[in-house]
């Protein structure tokens, strides 16, 4: 794995997503592995487990920030899944750890860490996301999502 | 300190307010030192300091849970200031602390504490904060946002 | 409140306490409050419970640093009782907001917080601890701790 | 990766270590890395960066838990490096992460994470580390640390 890997966290709803969510989220996870970024995700259900599926499909390492204290609550595609017992917490965890991130869908949980993101200068792009003030980055699919990501790490 | 007092954490942004958010925000700390709850916040600037100011005036107990590791960073109106180091991650911790959240101005460091709060079940009021979708309780001005929030801590 | 009060944290073992460390936890937090300062514990039962009671009796300010998410896991005795939901983690998160630690009796846990201390170059004088290589500070007693740690507090 | 892979932790100061130490920390390093198990450490230099290149020499997966926030701290032998910017409480995340810990060699960073891995049940196995009480187990040497920490890990 190169030292120059980029890390991209996607951030979306674990719960309560539409299928069009899920294979948004699945593409997103598919292109970022294709590029040779190392995706990471909060390592549940949801767009983070159709993340890192599609990552994992393409080859592409793939790593959970888990809220709880046990590694099997993570999903089944994740290269690394790291128990960490914060809780939501984690949430700005992951953000800390991650070079750009990617929203798809929208929850609370995924504003906290889309608002984190915004506030500690990482970008952020949004695909089927809320409305929000200037800040994200909004995207009209997968593939726009992470080009336009990847330009962002490029500008960094 | 009676055991039964409420912890309500007051959030908003540390710089760019405006007065009347100032001032407000002094007000919301006022009325809640006058309930006898202890006013949380992130123990820095704006309306973190606006808040401690007015419960602090009116005798009232203020913590400020500060992101960097030395305690003067903290302003000058708190009865206890906790270095955590932690950084932006001290917003979650904040939220943890607390029994309901108050909300005033709007900035993405607040919004992240806003949504963190909503995941987690801790009631949130929002004063002249950002518009949000169902979640938050929307107030007009201090002393509605204080009454409200008692009733949600009633409520519990 | 005074901003320059000194927060010194005292750490030792939740249970499994002899009667004599627990009086000596007692008279620690006493002679800490007398001092004006700010008493730090994880919260709990053992030697954190008698500190507290203590410090509390003797008119100081106490505050707790819990492990849970809930607050009324705090002993009686906390002026502000503060909820973390990181575990042991939160032991590296007292360390963190104290001026000093004082160690009475040993445990693991305790151990975490004498070693982090140490590390993070916060003072830590011991008293009824184990036997540790040079940098935590032996004390005979509560009275030779407390004066010690204040000592070293006066120096920084 | 096959989600049962093991997690193991090898915790060690980061400098001022001997030639000794550090080989030891390799071979510890290597071993993992032929077992299959994930190779955790806190990412910088010394003992750290000893066993990521030991265990990345013999293909192995290494993280590194880094205490900055910038992704470049960790040394060029970590598969994935995660800046958590929490200091030296990610010393308590580390551990978290991990099914057991292995110590080479002996500081006070160190033995914060031998302290609370065992106040939090998860085995340690000491290799030419301080003396401790009943707790950690110790070994000789990495073969003999690496073995008892697999028969550890089987018996859970």
């Amino acid at each position: 794995m190169s030292r120059t890997a980029q890390y991209v966290g996607v951030v979306g709803p674990g719960s309560d997503v539409t299928e069009e969510v899920l294979a948004e989220a699945a593409e997103v996870g598919r292109l970022l592995a294709i590029a040779g970024c190392i995706v990471v995700t909060g390592g549940l259900g949801g767009v983070m487990e159709a993340t890192s599926r599609g990552a994992s499909v393409a080859g592409g390492v793939t790593v959970g920030i888990l809220p709880g204290a046990v590694r099997d609550e993570g999903n089944e595609h994740l290269t690394i899944a790291l128990p960490t017992g914060m809780g939501e917490m984690r949430n700005a965890l992951l953000v800390r750890t991650c070079d750009a991130i990617i929203c798809v869908g929208g929850s609370w949980g995924t504003l906290s860490e889309v608002a984190l993101a915004v506030r500690t200068g990482v970008p952020v792009v949004m695909v089927r996301g809320w409305d929000l003030p200037e800040g994200p980055l909004p995207a009209p699919d997968a593939s726009a999502a992470v080009e336009l990501a990847l330009t962002l790490l490029d500008q960094r």
